[in-house]
């Protein structure tokens, strides 16, 4: 049900900070006709039964059924959206059998509108599926397809920011698949972000253009200074990889004798609405850099097990105060379901904490620091992390934030979470919903108010 | 539908040899009157036409629908029954809470047959609809409670192996909780494998006795003997916890002088039907040991994240020829799939080959043999290897072998799986399976012929 202009009387949880979880016990939200949260009522407060009963009887009173929860919109920072055919495949091969055989003649394809149009859709339906109200997407080279994708994100609902994939380094880019000169490269990005803003069916911004190099190995030097001037002259988001591998890394020391982020830096390409895929390598100065320039970070904890090669020091990051939401990196992780990432976040920072090798004395077998990370910590990169990494008002049930929720049926039919009267309680049910919820549980979607599925 | 006395045309998947997927293509499976598989016959075969219309004749044909993929039944080799009301729960708390705060205690619950019958008969129906047609159970201390989920299985007809938990070391173990003495532990293990012997609706033997000592710390030397001379007598399955942290081989080591592998062996609990659940901590010894006694392991990738501290070096246990199938240690992993547990063996054995810290530089980063699987060594340990592990004849499509599978339905509403037609091509789609079904895709269970779910 479409609750623009409606009271939601439901339960849930919602994780504003990171470490707490706010656990909402039949509160009334007010959803503004702009789709904005007005106001939220907790039990016990002075005006909460009136409230209650005046929406009730004006009939904008709506309830949530027995046995759901609602949750904050997952926020997924990294998606690679053209490279969803080939999500949990390939994952067998080596990376560059990976880039070459399966990657990027896959995107290559893209060229072809109508198919470019089947998968989009596709896409775009299974996240919001999955739950993810915000998409941060990669698109490919091409100008067609990407305007697909944002006319696919408008129609289908899902709140979404665009990148035509910028890429022109002839010695890192295949031929038959990269931007034809450096002009093409500039003229692209700043061809969709006109198509984005002028676009008739996005006046409320649901959909924001994104300055997208690949990442610095693909790009050449012209390009990435062209990409900076135009984020700076446009005020728009910027997204790119940064250190994820030994190789990447390196090979951004080795072309300039300078960091992936401090290059980024340099090319004015890491600002407040800069979001960094990856980062595992990040040195403590880049980390204090990225601070300064309160960037932020997409975690994509799945990816860097196949692609990495190493875990990224999250809470060492969260702790220095960055901004760090999470990611699926769809291909590259085999997984669209931000669920499966919390779950691996935690996972995969319990193993960075405890180490892995059992032929390793305690000792030494772990990470210096402590990084474990529990599920409070991966549900607020999960839906407040990564709203603030974006620097948009999304994945907190707070006043003037946009409603973007999604209702956990914790007894859907096909479902996966059994929930114990006598033994769940407050923030375990959470707990529960993260580890053991699967799409069948997610029964309601909303953006911005509007009901999406 | 039921299929005992038909025959399946079917398409799927199976991997009874390590490293290899064999693809059923079309092929027609017999299935006899006692759930076992007659013959199997593949396209091009000369019989094959003939076969498949002798069979349409009769009405003995039935055909998987399209977009369907038949796989055998997972077998998990290490679930803690009466833990599942708290899967997915008080993973955030330290193991010392986790036991004495949660574990312990809900395991004492199960004093209450009411209490007990509910939960039991939720997880049997779970794990059918998760795809799990065999399970290795670990049950509680409580004969009453324990015969009640040999019940369930057989009602629910789950194949399932049970063991009365065995625990009397007064040191180790909390006074609410524990057999009253060695020789109510023995006792109640005999009980139990009389009950199970001699179930009148036994009579496949479809439920199997277990001799269950929890681990070496919570049992005295007296029931450990006790305990190798009952399954030496009953000739039955012996599972426990073997070196699973660096406490419990620690402990084992301070209190013999020898490694729990080889203390298990004289307490006569090491043999050809004993599963040891973990084993991450075992020596090279070891190893050789049980290789030699031709037992199996449990290997539980994702509770030993939560729990071990250390990832089991499975590749290193494959290629000396150890058996070794999949576990999702309910309640210590916070899932009961063993498709998300496939996904996380793949995960954590590429975590264990590259290592983890990006603090650490490349070379000294990981270990040092190569670890890491694909998906095809781990779906052959859900299904073959769990079957070869427990000696039993399931988990491939072979004469002779139970028709326990599963059937997944690529297109089910609610479901996770996407394939692409002119991309997706022979085991590529087993790998998208794997990595992307949900249970909402696993649209029929059979065991033993008998249509389950
Ligand atoms: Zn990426
Ligand atoms: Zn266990």
């Amino acid at each position: 049900m479409d609750l623009r202009g409606k009271t939601l009387f439901a339960s849930g949880f919602h994780s504003p900070e990171r470490g707490t979880i706010d656990i909402l016990e039949d509160v009334l939200i007010e959803i503004g006709a702009d789709g904005r949260i007005g106001a939220i009522h907790r039990p016990g407060e002075p005006n909460y039964r009136s409230i209650r009963d005046a929406r009730d009887e004006t009939g904008e009173l709506v309830s949530l059924p027995a046995g759901c929860y609602l949750l904050p919109g997952f926020v997924d920072l990294h998606v690679h959206a053209p490279q969803y055919p080939q999500l949990g495949n390939a994952l067998d091969v080596p990376l560059e059998d990976w880039l070459q055989t399966y990657t990027f003649p896959l995107e290559a394809r893209y060229q072809d509108l109508a198919f470019a149009r089947r998968s989009y859709g596709l896409l775009v339906e299974d996240l919001l599926a999955s739950g993810t109200t915000t998409a941060l997407y990669f698109a490919t080279v091409h100008q067609e397809a990407t305007r697909a994708l944002v006319d696919i994100c408008l129609e289908k609902g899902q709140r979404a920011l665009i990148g035509k994939v910028a890429m022109d380094n002839v010695a890192e880019c295949p031929d038959y698949y990269r931007d034809a000169s450096t002009d093409a490269a500039l003229q692209g990005t700043r061809a969709l972000i006109d198509y984005v803003r002028g676009h008739p069916d996005n006046g409320e911004d649901r959909v924001l253009p994104v300055v997208t190099p690949r990442f610095i190995p693909s790009c050449t030097d012209a390009t990435l200074k062209g990409l900076g001037a135009i984020a700076a002259q446009c005020g728009c988001h910027v997204q790119t990889h940064c250190s994820e591998s030994d190789w990447a890394h390196g090979y951004v020391l080795s072309r300039h004798g300078a960091t992936d982020t401090q290059m980024l830096d340099r090319f004015g390409l890491l600002g407040r609405r800069t979001v960094l895929a990856h980062a595992n390598f990040i040195t403590v100065d880049d980390m204090e850099l990225i601070f300064t320039r309160q960037a932020a970070i997409a975690h994509c904890p799945l990816s860097n097990a196949y692609f990495a090669d190493a875990v990224f020091p999250l809470r060492a990051a969260l702790e220095k105060g960055l901004q760090v939401g999470l990611g699926t990196d769809i291909s590259g992780g085999p997984s669209a379901s931000i669920l499966e990432n919390c779950r691996a976040a935690v996972l995969v920072s319990r193993m960075l904490e405890s180490g892995v090798d059992p032929a390793v004395t305690r000792e030494n077998r772990g990470a210096a620091a402590p990084a474990q990370i529990d599920f409070r910590d991966a549900f607020h990169l999960a839906t407040a992390g990564g709203g603030i990494a974006l620097d948009l008002p999304i994945g907190q049930f707070t006043p003037g934030y946009q409603f973007d929720a999604i209702m956990i049926d914790t007894k859907a039919s096909n479902g996966t979470i059994r929930l114990w009267d006598e033994l769940d309680r407050g923030d375990q049910i959470l707990q529960k919903i993260i580890y053991t919820a699967s799409a069948a549980n997610i029964a309601s979607t909303w953006v911005g108010g509007n009901h999406i599925v």
